[in-house]
Parts: C-alpha cells; sequence; structure tokens
C-alpha cells in the first residue's frame, strides 16, 4: 500500500463476529497488530463500526431486532448484512456496546486519524421496517409531534373514510391496507423512519466524539433517492460526508431499461454526468470536503452485468472526484477476496495477490496528484445551486398522481441540463444558504417555508421553482388557498388543477418562439396582474411565470427546453454558459479547470486564452483528462 | 347547489366515525343540521350507509372481521376503506348496528329520497378472502349446496390426484396450493364468494325497506368484470341499479399497455365505447332507469396517469349517460376535499370554493335537459341484445387454457362492433327476457341452461353464441356427450377440441369469400345434418355453423369479422346497421336519437330526413353532440 | 388398448386416497379387478406409486409434512399434488406404509413387468423448501458434511460480513435475508435438497427390489434444469430413466419471449432440437434404453397457449423418441378426462370414449415399429459427448455475476449448434465415462476434480471446456491460483477478471480470419508458454486456447461461432459433420438413420449412395421421416 503510494485505510467496518466473538468476549489482539502493522508502515487508519453486521448471537438473543419487510410482511432475517431495525432499543443497546468497545480501546490510538460510522446506512431498501417495534417506536413519535390525537386526526384530515382515531395506540404502520392509506399517514411514517435512521447514527457520535478527540467522523452515504432518508440530518455531527463511487454499476441500474444503444457508450465508463450528480450531492451534506470511502476498481458483482472499465476510467473517476472537491479517493478493495459474497469484486490486487488491472492507473493518479498540488486548492461555491427537497422525494413517492413522476430523474434532468452548460453545481436544502449562487434551481420544494422564495432571491440570485412546488403542507394537505402556497407571496399564481399524461402522449409548451414538449405533470395556472408569462402550453394558458427575479415553471418539458431556458436564465445571471457534448464535462476546483473526456476519441476543450496547462493540453485523450489554471480576470 | 340546478344530494357513505364515534355511541346532531339545510333548500337527499369504512376501534374489537389476502395470505389491515370480510358474522351485526340507527333516524326524513347501500361493494378486489371466517362460511356453504360430501367428491371429479374428502370440515379454500387446483373447486368458491356478498347486502335491506317506506334503494356499482360477483343477483330487491362513471380513469387502465398512438385521441375523452358498456350494462341489472351516482367532473387521482378531460366533456359524458336511460347523473364530488387520500380528485368546486373547470359545463347541462324533456322519453328496449354471463367470465379466470383469453374484452368487441354499426343494445343475463330483441348474441354462455337456445330464439329472433358457449356443467366437468351441452338440441354439433393460440400467432376463418383472423381460442366442430356449414378455418373444418335461427361461431376473431358478420345477421334481422366512425356514436331513447362527437373535429351526423333537432344540427361540434326526434314510420 | 397395438399401460400413481381410504384401512379390490382385465388382455402393467398424491387426512395428521415456499414463506397447502416436503419424517413414514402395501400386493403380479417410483419427482417448483423441517435436516445434513463448525466457517468464507456461527444450530436457511447471502450458504442448501430428494426416492427402491423381484423400477424424470436435482444422482440404482414428452407445452414455456415471428413455425411442431435435448439428456441418466412414459397425444392445458399439433406430429414426435434409442413410447393419457385440473388435456380417446385425432398415427406408430424391428438395433453411444454439470447449473443461479446467463440455455446453444451439423450426442456428467467420444464439450465445469481435463482426453478424444470452467472450488471460492484450478494442469492459463455484459452490448472475437459476437459472459486470459491462443477478442487478447487436445473457450459467443467452431473441431476429430437447415435432423440408432422433417414443406435427406430405406425416401414428406440403414463401410 504504502508502496503504491496510499495513505489511508479503513478496516473493521463488518469485523463484530472477529471483535466479540461470544457476547461480551471481546477479541481485539488480532487487531491491535493489524493498526500496529498499518500505522508503523505510516498509513492512517480508519475504523469502520461493525454495526451493519450484528452477529448470529445477537440476532438469536433479541429476535426482535429484525427488520420486518413492509411489502410481504415477512422479517428479514440473519445471512447477509444491515439485518436489524433502526427501532430496536435492544439492538440499540447492543451497538453502544461494540462502539463504546472500539471507541475506548483505539480512540486514542496514534494510526487512527477518523472513524466511519456503521456502512452504508440504509443500503437494501432498510429504512423502512413494519415491525412491531417500528409501529411502537412510530407511535411515541407521534405523540410527541402531535400531542393528542384530535390534533393528528384534524391535521391528517382522517375524517375521510372514518379514519379517525381516539388515542396513539389505535395508529397502524399505514402498510397492507386495503387500498391506498392516508398520504398524511404515508408522510409522517417517512419522517419517522428518517428521524430513527438519524437517531440510531447519533448514538455512535455521541460515544465516539468524547473518546477519540481529534479524530474525524464521517459516513459513508447511500444516495438519499435510495433510502428515503434525509441525508442532510443524518449528515449533522460529521467533519464530513463520505461517498462509495460505483459509476458502471449505478449506469447498468439507472439505464436499465435504456434501449442497448443508449446504454453502450457508457457501459464501461458510467454516465458521464451520474458519478458527478452524487458527488456534487455528498459535498453539500457537511461542511469541508467530501471523501471518497469507496471507488470501483474494476468489474464487481451487483449489478444486472458487471462489465471492466474502459482503460483509464479509473483514473478518470478518481481524478474526477478529486475535481468536484474531495479530499481523499480510496479504493475499494484493496485485494479482491476469493470467498463469500463480494468474491467477483475486483480489487486493487487479485485474490492471488498480483497486481489487478488498475494498480498502474493508480500509480498514475499519484504522479498527477503530485502534479496538481490540490490541498492548496479549495473548491470553493458554485455559482448555480440546485435545491434537493427530501420532502418533495418523499412526496412523489407517496402520491403517485401520475406514475411516470420521478423526482430523482427530475433533479438528475436538471443536474445535466446545467452539466452540459459547462456549469458547476451546489446542491442544497431548501433551508440551506443561498449566498454565492447567482442562479438556483429547485425542481421542487414539496413544502416550502414562509419566505422561502425570498429569501432565495435575497441576494439578488435568480430563482426558478419547477412544477409542483408548494403542493402541499407539511402535512400533506393542500395549503390554504390553492398551491404554491407560501411562494405566492413572491408570485402573485395559484394552481388551479394539476394533470398528469402518459409518456408519449405530451402537450406542447411555448417559448421564445419555439416549441417543446411538456408531459408527466402539468398544472393549470392563474396569473395575477404582476407577474410576466414567458411562456405558454399549446392552449395559450401560462406555463412558465416570472415576478421580478422569481420564476415558476408549472409543467415538466423535454431536455431541451431545460437546456434552452438554463442558458438563458444563466446568461441572463451573470454566467458564461457553453454548449458542451454529452461525454466532455468541465468541472472547476478554484483557479484549476478539468476537462474530462468520457469518450474513445479525442476531443478539443473549451480553452480560454492564457490557461496555463497543469495536466495534458487542449485536446483531451480518451478518457483522459485535461487541467489548467485560469488565467487572472477570466470567470 | 341549488343555484347551479342541482336536485340530489348523497351523503353519509364514509362518516361512521361520526356517526358513532365510540362503540355504542351516536352523534347525528351534526347530520340532523346537514339535512336540515339541505331540504330547507329544496334538495333531495340520498343517503349512503357507511359499512364501506368501519372505524378503527370495531376493528380492534373484532380483528377476525379483516379479509386475508388470496394471494399472499397476508391479512388486509386498515388504514384506508373496505376493510372487512363478506363472510364476518362479527362484522355483518356491526353493520346490521349502524344502519338500523340511520334507518330509524332518517327513514322518514322529509328530505330524504332514497339510500345508496355501502359503497361500491367489492371495489379494490374485495370479494375474495382466505380469512379462517370465509374458510369456515365456505364449508357450510358447500354443505348447503351438496349436502353430503360424496357427491361434492363425485360432481367435482376430486378422484382425480386424490382429492378427495372424508367430510366438509376438511376442505380448505383453494389458496396458496402447490399447483393449480380442482377447477370445480375454484367455482365452487367463486359462487360462494359472490353469494357472501349478496347476503350482506340483502341485510341492509332487509332493514331500510321497513323502516324508509316510500324511499327507494340502490347501490353505485363496479362492473361485475372486475369483482366477480354476479351483479344481477347483487341487484335483486333494489329499486334501481347506480354506476360511477370516470371514462378517463377507466379508459387509462384499461389501455394500459396500448401504444401511445392508439391511447392519445382518448387521453382526455374516453374511448367512446367504455362509458356507454357500463351504462348498458347497469341499466340491465334491475327494472327503472339507472343513475350515475358519481360522474367525474375534471382529473382524478387512482389511475396510472390522471389528464384533464377535454373542454365540453363533462357535458358530453352526462348527456351521453342520459341517452343511455340514466334517470339521474350526480358529480363526485361538490367540492374538491383539500385533504387526505382524494385531494387530488377534482369538484364541481376547488378547494378554495371557487368553481371548478366543469361548472359552466353543468349549468349548459342543465339548460340541455330543460330542453329535452327527458322524463317524458323512456329509453325502451333496445332491438338488440348481448347476453352477459357471470360464470363464463368466472370459467375464463379459473381455467386459463389460453392466457389472452380474456371474458371482458370479448364482451367489449363484440360491443364495440354493435356500437360501430350504430345499434343499441340491452345487456341480459342468460336467464334474461328476451322478449324485444330481434338480435340475440351470446359471446360466451358457460354452463347454459337446458332448452337455452330454444328460449332465446323462440320469438323469432337471430341467435349466435360464441365459442366456448356449452363448454361445462355446473361443476366444471365437460358435458355429456361434449360441449356445447345442452346447445346440442338447437344445433347439432360436437366440439371435439379445443386450441389456444398466441397473440400474433392466428389462423385464419373464411367466410363470403372473404378472409379473416382466428385467434386466442378455435374449437374443432363436427357438424351433423341439418345443420349449414357458413364458415371455415384454413383447413376447411367447420368454424360457424347455422341451425334454424341459432348460430354457432366456434373461435374467436378479429374486428373486422365480427363487424362484417354483425352487419348481416342484423340486416337479416330486419335491423338498419351503418357504419359509423370510431368517434361517433348513435344512441336512440325513445324517439329521440342522440349522435355524439367524441373527436375533436366536427362531423356530419347520419340525420334521417324529417328528422328534428332538439339540440345542434345535422353536423356535430367537437366534442358536442346534436339530438333528433325521429320522423314518423322511421325506425 | 390393444386392437390398437399397445403394449404397456401404467396405472395408480395417484391413486392414494383410494388405495387408502381412511388411515391404515387399504381398499385394493378395485385395483385388483383392474389389473386382472388388464393382464387377462395381455397388456403389460407398469404401477406408479401414488406418492406425489398424499390425501388430505394424511395432511390433517401432519401438518409439517407440508413445504415452505422459500420466496414468500407461505405453508404449500393442499388442493393440487407434490404437497410434501421431503425433510418430512412423517411423510417419508407414510410412503414407505403405502409402498410397502402396494409392493406386498403387487410385487409379484404375473401383469406387473415394473414400477414407477412417485411421479415427475420435484415438479412444480418442490425442491427447495424453507420449512422447520427442512432447516433442521439442513443442520444435520451440514454437521455430518463439515464435522465441526469452525470447518464450516473457514469453507465458506463466514468471516466476511460476519457471518460465522459458533455451532450448527445456529445456522438458517439461506431465505429471506436483507440482502444476497453467501453463495456457499446456498450452493450447500442447493446440494442438501438434491440429497433429501434421492434419500426420499431411495427409500422406495429399498422397499420394491426385495418385494417385485424381476421387476424394472424406473422414474419419469422432470429435467434437472427445472428441478436443481442432481438426476444423476437420483437415478443411481433404476434400471432406466423415463421422460414425459410434452414439446408444444415445452417450446411455448421455452419461447415465452421469442417474437411471434420466430416461434409460430413450432407452434404446432415444437421446435426441433428441444425433444431431442431431452431425450438424450434421459439416455444418459441410467444404463439402459430409456422410455417416454408420457407423450403428448393432442392439446395439453398447463401451458400459457395450447395448440393443437401439426397432422403427423404425433408419430413424428415418437418415432424420434425411438430414434434417439426410446426402448417404449407410451402416451397420456388413453382417455381424456371430462373433470379436474387436467380435463382440457387430450388422450387418445375423447372424453365421450372415440377416437380422438392422434389414434390413426399411433396406428401409423404401430405399423412403422414392424417395419423397423428397433428391438434388434441398439442406439449405440454416440461419438460426440456434451458434458453437463449439476452445479454448474447451480452455480448460474447462486451467483448473478451476468443476469442473462443461463446454463440450460448455454448447454441448448451448445447442443443445437451440433445438432444442426448433423451429429449424434451423448450427455455425460463430469464423472461420466468418456471412451468411445472422438469429441468432447462441456460448456462448464463448475468444480472440477483434479486430472478432469486428462481423463477426458486420456483416449484421444477432443476436449473443449467453455467459460467459467473450473471457476469455483466446491464451496464457491476461487481456486487458489485463480481459475480455471484443476483444469491449469492440462492447460497453462490464468482467468485474470471475468466481465459480464448486457444483451446487445456484446464485443468480439476473432477467429480464422472471421468475426463474431462475443458478450455476456467474457474472461480474461493469461496464457503461458506452450499453450496456442486460436482466437482473440476485439483488443487482441486471447479467448480460445488450446493445449494438445484440450481447448478452453474463455467467452460465450453467438451461434455461428459455435457452429463453425465446432465443424472444425469435429473435422479435426476424424467425424463428418454436415449443415442441416433447422427443420431437418439426423439421428443414428445403430445402422439405422432417421431424417426428420419438422417442416410444413418436403426436403430432400443428406442420404449416403448404397443406403436402404426402411421408412420413406429420400425426399422427406412434410411432418414426415424417412429411415434408411447405412450401406457398409460408412459412418
Amino acid at each position: 500500500m504504502k508502496a503504491l503510494g496510499l495513505t489511508y485505510v479503513r478496516v473493521g467496518e463488518f469485523a463484530w463476529s472477529r471483535f466479540e466473538p461470544a457476547p461480551g468476549h471481546y477479541d481485539f489482539g488480532w487487531f491491535d497488530d493489524a493498526l500496529d502493522i498499518l500505522t508503523a508502515a505510516g498509513l492512517k487508519v480508519v475504523i469502520g463500526t461493525p454495526t451493519a453486521t450484528p452477529p448470529k448471537w445477537l440476532v438469536d438473543r433479541h429476535p426482535d431486532m429484525l427488520a420486518v419487510d413492509p411489502q410481504t410482511g415477512r422479517t428479514r432475517g440473519f445471512g447477509s448484512r444491515r439485518h436489524y431495525d433502526f427501532s430496536s432499543e435492544a439492538y440499540l443497546e447492543a451497538c453502544r456496546g461494540i462502539v463504546t468497545a472500539l471507541a475506548d480501546r483505539y480512540g486514542q490510538h496514534p494510526g487512527v486519524v477518523g472513524w466511519q460510522t456503521d456502512n452504508e446506512l440504509c443500503c437494501h431498501d432498510t429504512t423502512l421496517s413494519a415491525s412491531p417495534v417500528a409501529r411502537d417506536a412510530f407511535r411515541v413519535w407521534l405523540k410527541a409531534r402531535y400531542g393528542d390525537v384530535a390534533t393528528l386526526n384534524a391535521a391528517w384530515g382522517n375524517v375521510f373514510w372514518s379514519m379517525e382515531y381516539r388515542s396513539f395506540d389505535e395508529i397502524e404502520l399505514p402498510v397492507g391496507a386495503v387500498t391506498e392509506t392516508s398520504p398524511a399517514h404515508r408522510m409522517a411514517w417517512r419522517r419517522f423512519s428518517s428521524d430513527q435512521v438519524v437517531r440510531f447514527h447519533r448514538a455512535q457520535l455521541d460515544i465516539l466524539r468524547p473518546r477519540s478527540p481529534g479524530r474525524f467522523i464521517t459516513h459513508n452515504f447511500i444516495p438519499m433517492n435510495e433510502t428515503g432518508v434525509d441525508n442532510h440530518a443524518l449528515a449533522a455531527g460529521l467533519d464530513f460526508a463520505s461517498y462509495d463511487n460505483y459509476p458502471l454499476g449505478r449506469t447498468d441500474l439507472r439505464m436499465a431499461r435504456a434501449p442497448a444503444e443508449a446504454f453502450r457508450p457508457w457501459m464501461r465508463t458510467g454516465h458521464p454526468d451520474f458519478a458527478a450528480f452524487f458527488f456534487d450531492q455528498t459535498r453539500g451534506l457537511a461542511p469541508g470536503a467530501f471523501w471518497i470511502m469507496e471507488q470501483q476498481p474494476g468489474p464487481v458483482n451487483w449489478a444486472a452485468h458487471n462489465p471492466r472499465p474502459a482503460p483509464g476510467m479509473v483514473r478518470l473517476w478518481t481524478l474526477e472526484a478529486f475535481a468536484h472537491g474531495a479530499a481523499v479517493v480510496s479504493y475499494f478493495r484493496w485485494r479482491q477476496a476469493p470467498f463469500a459474497q463480494e468474491q467477483m469484486h475486483a480489487g486493487l490486487l487479485r485474490p492471488d495477490s498480483r497486481e489487478a488491472a488498475a494498480w498502474p492507473e493508480v500509480e498514475a493518479v499519484v504522479r498527477d496528484l503530485a502534479a496538481l498540488d490540490l490541498d492548496a486548492v479549495p473548491r470553493g461555491r458554485a455559482r448555480v445551486a440546485l435545491v434537493v427537497d427530501v420532502e418533495a422525494q418523499w412526496l412523489g413517492e407517496i402520491e403517485r398522481q401520475g406514475r411516470s413522476y420521478d423526482a430523482t430523474e427530475i433533479l438528475l434532468a436538471w443536474y445535466r441540463a446545467l452539466r452540459g452548460l459547462g456549469l458547476d453545481v451546489d446542491f442544497i436544502a431548501p433551508d440551506g444558504d443561498p449566498a454565492d449562487h447567482a442562479l438556483i434551481l429547485a425542481p421542487s420544494v414539496a413544502m416550502p417555508a414562509e419566505g422561502l422564495a425570498e429569501r432565495l432571491s435575497a441576494n439578488g440570485a435568480t430563482v426558478l421553482f419547477g412544477p409542483r412546488s408548494g403542493a402541499k403542507t407539511a402535512d400533506v394537505t393542500l395549503p390554504e388557498g390553492l398551491p404554491p402556497g407560501p411562494l405566492r407571496s413572491a408570485l402573485p399564481i395559484h394552481v388551479l388543477s394539476v394533470e398528469t399524461l402518459r409518456p408519449g402522449c405530451e402537450g406542447e409548451i411555448r417559448w421564445n418562439g419555439r416549441t417543446y414538449a411538456s408531459g408527466t405533470w402539468r398544472e393549470e395556472l392563474a396569473v395575477s396582474d404582476g407577474a410576466e408569462i414567458l411562456a405558454r402550453y399549446e392552449d395559450d394558458t401560462p406555463a412558465l411565470v416570472r415576478m421580478g427575479a422569481v420564476h415558476y415553471l408549472a409543467t415538466l418539458t423535454d431536455d431541451a427546453f431545460l437546456s434552452d431556458l438554463f442558458e438563458d436564465l444563466a446568461t441572463a445571471a451573470g454566467l458564461a454558459p457553453m454548449r458542451l457534448p454529452e461525454s466532455l464535462r468541465l468541472c472547476r476546483r478554484g483557479d484549476l479547470v478539468f476537462a474530462l473526456n468520457y469518450a474513445d476519441m479525442p476531443q478539443a476543450a473549451p480553452v480560454p486564452e492564457g490557461a496555463e496547462f497543469r495536466l495534458g493540453g487542449p485536446v483531451v485523450g480518451p478518457r483522459d483528462l485535461s487541467v489548467w489554471r485560469l488565467p487572472r480576470n477570466s470567470d
């Protein structure tokens, strides 16, 4: 490891059965040896707490620590990982035990520089559980939130369909009913479930902080569009957030239904916007730079198909992460394990301990990093921000008004359009800090706070809200006076009705003399005086409205419209958008500009005059990158 | 409501938790007030019994009132609606309580003109339950039907696969077995389940009739092809049947797999034959005119996608219902509720109590109805009847000999062909009254009574049976002497064998010098002397046979054949079929002819000379209608 | 039966409820009568033990005899057949009882010539069960195999994800976990489950053998690709294996997703290679000729669609079975039953006891067989062998590295390519006898024994291993020194990595100046000196390697490559391949050559000079066959 130029090693994250082979009997000798060897070699150690893999003896002692699948009602048992319920007090207590033992023993170990909590919390659809312990905890949570059951009944509209409760103890989890349950009920369950994860996670921070002073604590996050957890809340208290970057597997899964010809160009590279999409989101979770805790170094084992990366991609992905602000990129795994579930998951070493295909690419990365000296170049804030709202995502899953509505696909489409214009993007939560951003785009903020539009635009930013913004109150009712509720103070519109359209049955949106597709979700707007109608539907009713700096787009559209509109808004906001081919992406870190070429042929980069190259040159090689320093006085 | 011109208001259908907020504690004051206000305003009140939504306290008292999903074995719990088992005696007793309380209090209220029992019985796939109470009731039902278990064993053919029982207590529900269960067993379960619904429903009639003299009782039916309940039996004892008309949602669901270009023309109008298909079926369930208890006034919330109706369609759907014989069309809902499951379901008022899009169309309906004076024009009987057989539907679901066989699609295809010929259609059950009908078409009567063909043709009607008619005995065995069993007395044929073909692999049927597709279900016929072979398969064997007025079609075919054949049969029966474009439909109510244009452009109607227009003129506007009075001496 | 020319009758296979109508009360009188009638008529009787259909009273006595569905956790109940768990001791004891009673009574009956054990063991996905009795038996099996739990932990790599056990009693079945369970765990469960079936079956042999001397014992096998049972192990102790041949149903299911135009040619004939594929596999299970215990004589009831066979096909299928070495072909069923689950399954007689469509074809078979005198012509061994490895099949299902990888489709593709070259094929297990074979093809031997390659090639055979051969150790770990593990002693290669590719995203393999598709599964090879690289990938790395007679193909390919490669290898091995159209197949039995024409038009057969025709002539009629005797000195 040292010879290759690695700096950090993460260890221990699944080793509970070795740390505590029998209840209360700890065995740390082998781990002491490992840490000593790593430390002696000058490597810095990150310890992962092993709470993602409780041993069998613990499950047998506390069978109610297992979660229950909400779809089937079946208990999710031992035999893989993540077999626990976030609401189990017994399991939480056991976690406190093992984490305390580790923190006490290694918290001040000279080789230990930081901690990873658990591992990929909520992976494998484990956020929601229909267990009795989850139900009981839900009732307690509801009582704490609503106080008395009459308030809950009123807030949820339980008079509808005689859903009224006489006490909190009558309330079940919203699963297994005859037809759809109340959206307020389901939203509460989503909030509760997210809170339970945060609470579970916080318990580890509370143990580690005092016992391991001067060390960082991080977590390797699964994107919140997959877990349904509020990652912003989950990240609170961490020093920085981490991400596990598997571009090929994610591309295979996300493009599962794409035709072969659309998928093929990215089969061995990953789609040019998918890794960055999650880099930028991870960076937004916590202050400080983010880490890649696991970087795919070759074919993996868990996607539907698992191709080999194209030559050069391991280096390109790594440097792309740094371009987006990563402080560290760590590969998973060091050596391919010859046994168990991940034996087909490549490492930097093969199972026979020889160098695997990615080895020379990592050697090249070490050289590149020396040339770039990135520690001296902080990423800085982007001029464009995308507002990502976990409640909008929950709402999209709860209220299936149009089955083709997919909050993540919408967020990704907006991001792709921005990246195709060469713009850097920060992600912020609706209550995040809008300073520094000249253009703020909110695909959907479902339940905006009062004054949100004013706050976002206060510093002069151009602001655009997408459809379904201000659609609901916190308890998923229609806001008084119709949507967009609190946004109306900035923009005098009313959403009179909504229609959803099947793919292939789109209508039109007309803007600047051009016609685009408008589909999936379309809102009928009434616009009061003072607002300007910028675009209209095929029936001439308003589809895009502006008042001052605040815009509202009432419909989902095609990608061409997003590109044209965002180009227009960005230009007006004083930015310099440019049109990039799909396979070429730009990214700025401080005064360095990275041009990343995902294509299998060279491409010329849009290099400004006076640029000073740190890597590569004006023509970027296939699956290669160039990095230049901006000349003075350039944006 | 009064100002708009409405006459009737339905109330109370989901209000159990307000009527009886705690066990045995009734609170009717608020409902008294509501009825008084409505009555004072001159509105007529229909009360819905609230038995579709038992409150949580009742479920907690009688957990065994919940049904069990036959596919998964999971109990279907509280949280939405229809969470009850038709076989639960405890629940039936509770229903008797609440219905009696309502009937006692409001049965003779001056403003109350009628009752709706429960709401959409069996919606959300609730006919079948795999609960212990259902199993116990099934055993009792079997004992009553078969007397002793040896009779049942013989009738079902239980010697096959050692399925013989030694007592009724050994018999389980036909669910969860290793592979397919006996078709006789499943048919018995379907009959039992249908009977349980009828029994449950009848209990409310028995309470309401004596307590509410002079008031009507109706029910808003879900089509029996969805519920699998014998709606003819369920309607017995009602004054008339009602239907809830949601053309867009039904079109979205029924055309779920249609390509976008086939779906798009009807996305905002509904398919021109889908609403009428259910109007005509509902009219056939009970004597008297039918009601539309719920008419969609805008986008709804429950289909996969929920578009806005095209302008004019709310008026057109409403008047189409009247054309088909409706006495009343009631809109659902009055005001869009801002909370709970249906908050995205449009009403005549928006959630902010302003007039929603449908309002002016309802105003127009009020004017149209004044012009038409339909109370003086009874619908009358159609000259063409379609025989609809719930047992054929059950058989098609139980015996999956060809997976693409779909009894409802077949019935709909025959109906569409007739409507495309401008013919009015009545639906009758196999034991219904064939008088008045000149042409009687039975797509499939699975288990015909002796003499059915003779009875249907007794008054001179031309009769056509489709394939799979006479296919089985009542216990789903092959009839003695092969199919079509009892039909053979009218038509000397034997069905020697059956084959089913995959879509896209059709054979041919040749008739009148033309060739059509024959697929999905094809029977090999032996034809005895005296019968005439009218059409043949590609191998020259008989496919369509006639003896006297009775015809037998041995195969499913394409739509072109149905149109050509029905045109021929109708002409021979003395009717005057004409070819209509798919988007134009005719409908006669008494001496009024309605021409309904579903297209987005004007169409000329086939107006006879001397017609006297009541609405519109010879060219029907887009999404509009014309109504004329027939001249004397015209058909 | 006798008049038609039948010889054998199978009876009793589902008659438990008649043999033992109540616990311990036997009734054999009716069966005595049946056997006496059959024997008196000169028919030979095969008795099926009725253990596939335990009666309800037995299930009620031993509810834990029911299996549990591993996917859903739901008990699979009474109501059809095969409702039992192979691990149930109570059920095994009951089976011993009924089989002993039958064997004692009929074992030496003069009319009884043999026995069929149970019926289609493991049909309807019954091999695997997640019941408590299966779990307990699994623990016992594991203890017997591994001795102590530390050995098991090490062998399975349970240190991964803290899956270590402290005792065998902690081990669950690998079902219902949060994400994928250990492949070693699942492989052990597959082996255990297969062993349980063998053990269950063996108990019947142990009873029948001593009680029925001189009679044969057989079983009608379901192909092991469907059951996941090691049919070679299951067949041990049988006199010969039997197969139930339903070409139309199998073609419908296997081509379920094929476009209509690809399916249509075989809709009424079955695919020309599907029946033979299973004939040749069945012949390989046990010494002696095989039987067709059930031959489809018309449309059946269980496929998605059930067409009628094309005229001539019942005869052609029958004679094709004889061509492949069958000793007997028995039709199922004699008379179509008018009741229960199989009432739409054709017989030789219709339900009204008249001759059904297949009757004259069976009459023709009787004449054909008289002309051919096949008893004097043993099939003999084929010069080509396909190695079929149940562990490779299990591995393909357990390790889903590429979702489109399908071990059966691969085996079938190799078989089709060989049959299209006019070659006869034997199937052997990896430990089977390679003598007589000049060309031995192993699509995948997952866990080869030491020296396998040397043993297969010892007699001078050309040997080809396909990709994923030598991929794993017995406990599903990567072999020491990388794959192909023990094959490396014959072929100095290392599989450095594997990639899997989505359909439609294939790469290339280049061989002999031509380019073919390489997809789904591709291995990166390192080749040491001494081995010859015969074909390469698009990046010029090795894809097909040879050392001496042993070849290794590192990738799955298209059909064209298989045909070209096999033609080349066969020619080099001294065989005489020829290219046949897809609808024409050749088959040799002794010195007789059968040419079978599946097309609907005549085809010329490749008749060598001097051939002496026994049936037909040089031009084979549509759905007909010709049979000639080879001239001396010809191959």
